[in-house]
């Protein structure tokens, strides 16, 4: 099984804490996206689109962070952490229901938070305050619904940390360590849920391979 | 079973789409958006966000077009389309990979496009052309993607019709009545795939739907 992406990028962290979750050997190959290996003939034949993640193992291909966390989940379903509400219908819907609404409602507004607070000034350039602003603002709408929701329940799909949860982990982790940790630190259960999920070792494990 | 949306919400017709070719009996219910009917506090109880559709099926409650698609199709497997490819481990996660592909690759810069070619000439509002610009050339990337994808095999996921090309449809549909029909016309397969998902009766049923 075969894992290449960059430390550095959210979608890779993102299939990484599921590999650490499930407990799951993988081989590592980074792909150096300053010297533009992404973009190489030979990444193309492994994602089209020039992104990383990218998952080999045997003769499956695939790529979409989401895609492959669903593929381990669901094909692991005995290894380490369950990330999958078994049981009835009606809890494998909402766990659905939930991935949908990081990837349609969370996902949009932090990734372009973490560009604006986190990458660009990594590389040097400067913030737009505008960006920020516009996007803090789309943010707080949705952590709202999740402050009503986590009130209801522990973790999005439910008592049970899933994979639900696990998605928000890359952008999570940025958005807390910026300005706009506010959003979070003001809403009392989206707080407890951030930082119950960021503590997992899953994510410390991602971190560690930041630094090797 | 009921479903609540407007037959004009590109994310109700996508949901509408599904139950069509699963042949399932469902009552619509009209949600009046320019009354506002979607914002209202009977509606917030059905999708905290405030967007259509919004499913009721006994006590369980969904909502986000997609994680309605996956239920029907999943749950219904034995009624009308088989939109879920069965057999291998490796078929299921290639559908997955194509559906995240539809998701966030197709559906940011077609939705944006649908907004700008499509509803905004309907409101009496006017096309920002620069929008128009930046997301026709998003969406031709994205569609050199699709030509090569679609020379290997008839259907996004394979040889069948998916949920993977069903969650197209209100895009596709829009985009092909508009000046964005360029991106598809020059490209055989995409242009030939275009036609053959928005000739299924299943989307004439969802067109009929508007005209009532």
């Amino acid at each position: 099984m075969k894992v290449h992406g960059s430390p550095l990028s959210t979608s890779t962290q993102r299939a990484l804490a599921c590999f650490y979750e499930k407990d799951i050997e993988f081989h590592f190959v980074n792909v150096d996206m300053g010297a533009g290996q992404h973009k190489s003939q030979n990444f193309l034949s492994l994602n089209p689109f020039g992104q990383v993640p990218a998952f080999e193992e045997g003769d499956l291909k695939l790529f979409e962070s989401r895609a492959i966390t669903q593929y381990i989940a669901q094909e692991y379903t005995d290894k380490g952490t369950q990330l999958l509400l078994s049981g009835s219908k009606d809890t494998m819907a909402v766990l659905q229901l939930w991935k949908e609404v990081e990837a349609h409602h969370f996902n949009p507004p932090s990734t372009k938070l973490v560009f604006e607070l986190f990458y660009k000034p990594l590389f040097g350039l400067a913030t737009d305050t505008a960006v920020v602003e516009e996007n803090e603002a789309a943010l707080a709408k949705v952590l709202d619904v999740y402050e009503a929701r986590l009130a209801e329940s522990k973790y999005l799909a439910g008592d049970q940390f899933t994979l639900a949860d696990l998605h928000h982990l890359p952008n999570a982790h940025y958005l807390m360590g910026s300005s706009a940790k506010k959003l979070f630190d003001s809403r009392p259960h989206v707080s407890a849920w951030v930082a119950d999920i960021l503590a997992r070792p899953s994510w410390f494990k991602v971190l560690d391979m930041q630094k090797q």
